[in-house]
């Protein structure tokens, strides 16, 4: 036995085999061909589609499928099983947890991947009851345009960061061994609360996106759409890369984080409203300033990125 | 004689022979060594800084020097030239042309490339006063985040829109022969009035550089700035790429262009405000609608953009 956790385990069960579970599950079979662990056994996905779990196992990225609606299929699927990843949207948490409950090993850690993280506890909790310390809540914050199992990389997690967020109930060791899966991935693991995680993901992540659906949304209501769309230039694609992103995932981290979201929004608006009245009145050394502010604080950030700097302590 | 006039003159003079004066001049002499015209004997650039006028002739950008300040130097510089070009910050349009106005030529085509027209047709009139007839409004849209001589390309403007916007004054050839210089750099020409290429850059330009300058000021001005900035990802880095530009010629684009900008502005602002309700009263069902037709707008942009359409009739 070590301090630190080595990833081993046998049975992973992931629900919701796409880009983000399709990664886990491709990223812990190469650790197991080239780590010192053990490895896999075994990883099952579950889901509705039937399609989508067959493309999963042709692809060698799960060994087995269980229709969600089939009950002894989940039963066996749960039976045994070390590890459930939950990687579909974050409106499904409650119904799936209550889904997966009556099957639920006492040995089994049930972790998430969702976008959100106070209303997945909320769900948990009402879903798993006593059972709570069974659930530690999660988020890899990684992604691609492509989404589906065929865009699922074994390297999606390296060097990107994945919050835990404990909860109270959780055992350390418990904790402790969802950390070491993550690690085994390549990702930095970093703990946070539920309110920190959702106030910073609301900020850098939620509002950017609100943002950029409602630039799209302006132009798409102004009496010259086409015009405008036909000079739109390298800027507005990337301020609106974003707005290609799925308007279901998007609609529900918007409704799951909308307090900390509301706060970022009016935070925003009010800074907005600030520059408005410097560009009407021609102050151009307040413009400048903010401007030049904000340029170098992009341009460090980017350099930091860039130099690959651990990330800083998330307690300061 | 042809219809349309085919790129051939003698002496070109380049106010500011940074990314955008340079990339005319490269682009014009590898025009002048492949194509039918003669191309150009001379590119003269001028401007304040005697270090930055030494590297372009360094690097062949251009054939000779002059500084702005030195009378006889710039009377030489204009004599017998065909085009002016100004390439410098909009806010200096007015004391450059008023630098000009007494050594040109009455046979010398002066035009811009700056992002804003109205306001520099404004201080084109005011500079050169019965003699605006000489000068056409234009704006090519490109760019790079490199800036200076070095970063200049011959193939910058290859299929990019440079708009010319024609005044009431100027002769139908002398418009034709700067659309034929723009057409001879690989560049897409469409005329538009004033008025409507402000609105437009104002939209699809100025009103992202606005908000994603705003996103990292606010993100600045939040106590836990730090733990936000080590959490951004991807989706952040696109969105806020442009707040890397320059600060000083942004607070002058946002000035000259403030009152297309606040329109512009007012109906975002008013677009977020519908959004911030729906978040509010968890109102999936608007949010989706949104970003549904958000995402369909954007995707079928980047389709045409890429499939590199030819950008539609501006008259409409």
């Amino acid at each position: 036995m070590t301090a630190v956790a080595v990833f081993s385990f046998d049975k992973l069960v992931i629900f919701g085999v796409g880009l983000i579970g399709g990664s886990l599950a491709r990223a812990l079979r190469e650790y197991g061909e080239h780590g010192d662990a053990a490895g896999l056994r075994q990883v099952i996905g579950v889901g509705r589609s039937s399609a989508s779990s067959k493309r999963a196992v042709e692809l060698g990225v799960i060994d087995g499928a269980a229709a969600l609606q089939d009950d002894d299929a989940l039963r066996d699927a749960l039976s045994g099983a070390d590890f459930v990843l939950l990687a579909a949207p974050v409106a499904q948490t409650q119904p799936l947890l209550e889904r997966i409950a009556p099957y639920l090993d006492a040995g089994t850690i049930v972790t998430d991947a969702g976008s959100t993280k106070s209303d997945v506890v909320e769900a948990a909790r009402a879903a798993l009851g006593t059972r709570i310390a069974q659930f530690v809540p999660g988020h890899p914050i990684a992604g691609r345009e492509a989404s589906g199992v065929d865009a699922a990389l074994p390297d999606l997690y390296v060097n990107r960061n994945v919050v835990l967020c404990p909860l109270p109930e959780n055992a350390p060791a418990a904790v402790e061994r969802v950390a070491a899966m993550w690690r085994a991935t390549g990702g930095c693991v970093r703990e946070m609360t539920c309110e920190q995680h959702d106030r910073v993901l609301a900020s850098v992540s939620h509002l950017p996106h609100v943002l950029s659906f409602a630039l799209v949304e302006q132009i798409l209501a102004s009496p010259d759409a086409a015009l405008k769309f036909s000079f739109a230039a390298g800027g507005f694609r990337d301020f609106t890369r974003i707005a290609a992103s799925s308007p279901e995932m998007w609609r529900d981290i918007c409704v799951a984080n909308r307090a900390a979201l509301l706060d970022e929004l009016d935070a925003y608006t009010a800074v907005l409203a600030r520059l408005r009245s410097a560009i009407e009145a021609g102050d151009g050394a307040t413009l400048e300033a903010v401007f030049a502010r904000s340029r170098e604080a992009r341009s460090e950030w980017q350099e930091r990125r860039v130099a690959g700097a651990t990330p800083g302590d998330v307690s300061t």
